[in-house]
């Protein structure tokens, strides 16, 4: 190979990069309903092998409605909790539980749970993240204690870094 | 064990079979988390086979969200529009399209639109029904031509038939 | 002209004064839209100076949303939280982070935020003064820190009295 | 310049183009908030040139509020009739008057303006376009005629292609 070969070689991977960086990077940036489907049924797995019934919401990078699941016997009123800490989760980057610490009686943000139609400030709804650490969506679930529905929530946000 | 006894006892036993087919009615009325998830599927998959961009919600008995998947690049308005016609199939166990021909100006129902935090009365919601014929939930489909919509409905619902 | 005629005159002057000091009144005691504009853009570039990413919000006398901007990447939870933080600020001619002092459990006007559809009870939020000191209009600021908020809120209410 | 540095010179080029690839592929797949302020100041320039009192909103490609302004003297109802124009044109990616062609009696989607908590079915919102033809935003006015609206509008839209 002579070197007018290498070098169109060399600049036609370089191309190649530079595209693949395009596409991956506008595709990396929102949860595909794909993912969203993978987040879903292994939360809902977890809950399963745990016992627990949940609702479990996940929303895209613009806070919409991705995919939901409603656990058979699950509480009425969690289906809006489940939504609600999705969506608070994504509108401030933020574990739902964190955020919470901040809207107590005397703290920074006291009360901002009035806006957005309503925030759920305890713990259950998480950021999803993708390998690059970009926010894509975030898992919102409820039903269990808030232990359980944070650490179902966590293994669920989880399978799209695996 | 005279004959009253053998009669109180015998009356028990008739009385139990009664409760457990009762509970079986109860549970069999209302479509279940893996039976949403299946007719989910099935519409999801015939909309990709179609390449139709769709929004597809599940409600159960009670018209409560019972599973839901928003496709990419799908209509940012049909997330609520899906929701709300899988709501308004169930709540009046009715395909959202025949309900939307007595809704029409003149119409019997005219303006129901308004109830119920609004109601989708064009193609694309349907109840689904058990093998006993049983309306157990409602599906409902938006993103689509109002063909495509009610024909991608029909297929998820018919999966519990199968 | 008589002494009769020069006093009918001098009515008529000093009518006529109070009359455009009236009008006058009136139009200065709302913000104009291109003021609003200008505190728009001056809270915008303080922010960007700074290098906070915010949504910020003006309201004029009548509490309506005068004019908006919602900066790139800024938290997608702002935009009703500044849109509130401006409306909390002219409801109640308040900077929203002393109104916050008298919400708390105890507060003498506890839970007030449950009012109008949800106020904002942190800081962020100022009344729009002209150079009479008269209210005619607000500023609501979300997405930094609270000091951060407060700090481009100022800046922008401010160059009305520049 | 011998041919290696050639070679460098010629790589760093290749790369820096594919870095502009992707930071133009990531802006323009959403409306930027100065891209918002040119679109929103475009619409009122030319309401201020044809003398018609408007509120004219842009929404992102999540169909958030992204810029907004309020004409002095423009009709109250007219702010939120503006926003929604913007996020109906968004949610269907289509003209709002186009749309309310299809929303009549007897159209195809009678009353779909009962979902999204509300959707303006008459001319004067419009999705915005980039340069590649994508969907990036929309801009919704109120306050003219529906003609003077749908023209502000468009006016605002094009600025983007110019």
């Amino acid at each position: 190979m002579n070197v007018l070969k290498q070098f169109k070689m060399l600049v036609l991977i370089v191309a190649l990069i530079g595209l693949t960086n395009v596409t991956y990077g506008q595709i990396s940036s929102d949860i595909s309903h794909e993912e969203a489907l993978k987040v879903l049924l292994e939360a809902k797995k977890m809950a399963e092998t745990d016992n627990v019934l949940v609702n479990i919401a996940v929303v895209d990078a613009g806070a919409n409605l991705k995919a939901f699941i409603r656990m058979d016997d699950s509480y009425l009123g969690s289906i809006d909790v489940a939504i609600k800490k999705a969506k608070t989760a994504r509108y401030f980057n933020i574990d739902t539980g964190k955020l919470g610490e901040l809207t107590q009686p005397g703290g920074i943000i006291y009360n901002i749970e009035h806006s957005n139609g309503g925030l759920m400030t305890f713990p259950g709804g998480l950021p999803i993240k993708n390998k690059e650490g970009k926010v894509i969506g975030a898992i919102g679930v409820s039903g269990g204690t808030i232990e359980q529905d944070r650490a179902i929530a966590t293994a669920g946000a989880q399978v799209i870094l695996d």
